[in-house]
């Protein structure tokens, strides 16, 4: 772990900023976790903290594709942390089968070591954040997930089938995130389908 | 420019939702621009969209360093998108007084290009914020320029004075950022004011 540095700022309460910058020295290590996914421009491996970037901001563009009534700036807020246990935890390829059982484990353990370098209100509201997004119960919750099984089927869409061909990914997965978007968005959840016939077509899937 | 998949969502604007996907694709770019300092561990330049994304949530963290009454989702906002005219225009480093004198310029022909790409109402929305982010003029366009600022401040003492050493940047350039985020938030101006001192100390400016 990274430690601030060994200043004092008039007026500060030292202790409680001396946490909250621990906390945004740590998380700078999420732009070393590399996805499996591309950048649209095929260039290389997208990072955890871009990755959150774009989500947060595609989120926004598409506000109006979430049920009315839905807080975009909490969707943003869950998009702006969903990944930090990735640090610890590593990236999950939603394809793999084996690492996806010892996920859930794997990011509670991160999630508890990541969250209590905060203040202890702040860590654990930025937790239930994290749990609000991993349950998917609350449309904020919903849509934040539709962004981002979006957005890996776009940057394999123009990388003439990325890691849908790199690792044989069946039609059959791939529709299965198909249904989490329209869970979170019926419109984009119309786009992916119609997105996943058309990488059909061109033979980006296995079996 | 990418192209969005030649595909057609059932019930959904096909032209608008066109427009935007032709946006989210192009700002994917920001994560190929590098800024000049590095990652808080050293290992590589930071590029403009990761950096978003740390700033947005470092924001998030510090929302109580903020003037009463700021409205910390604009903050996130602002953030999210103030860096996307550089897909264009480049990083201008803020030392670089050359630079710094056709920037604003070059950022101006980019933002009429890159919001363009949005249908029209979204675009001009999205582009108000980038002006109110770079006139400075609102609390909110305040605590953001902060944020940006301190967080160079904080790579370069935890990489043994960063581009501060290796572009000889003196004291006093530096001092005047520590004046914008003390415009933008007394405590972290304070914070910037003591971690300056202590880079200082350590021989990190020149003259
Ligand atoms: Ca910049």
């Amino acid at each position: 772990m990274t430690e601030p540095a060994p200043v004092y700022a008039s007026g500060v309460d030292h202790e409680r900023l001396t946490a909250q910058l621990r906390f945004i020295l740590e998380v700078d290590k999420l732009k070393r976790i590399l996805r499996r996914n591309l950048l649209v421009d095929g260039s290389r491996r997208e990072n955890d903290a871009e990755h959150s970037w774009h989500l947060a901001l595609t989120a926004r563009v598409f506000a109006e594709y979430a049920p009315a009534g839905t807080d975009i700036d909490r969707v943003v807020e869950l998009l702006l942390i969903h990944d930090i246990v990735e640090i610890d935890a590593g990236d999950t390829f939603v394809y793999d089968a084996h690492a996806s059982r010892s996920q859930r484990e794997r990011e509670c353990v991160a999630a508890d070591r990541i969250y209590a370098l905060l203040p202890e209100e702040q860590g654990a509201r930025l937790r239930e954040l994290w749990e609000e997004f991993e349950a998917a119960k609350t449309p904020e919750a919903r849509f934040a997930k539709a962004v981002d099984r979006l957005s890996p089927m776009l940057a394999n869409w123009h990388t003439d089938g990325g890691t849908w061909v790199q690792y044989g990914v069946s039609k059959e997965q791939v529709m299965e995130k198909v249904r989490i978007i329209a869970e979170g968005s019926e419109a984009l959840g119309s786009y992916a389908a119609a997105l996943i016939e058309d990488a059909d077509r061109r033979g980006y899937f296995a079996g």
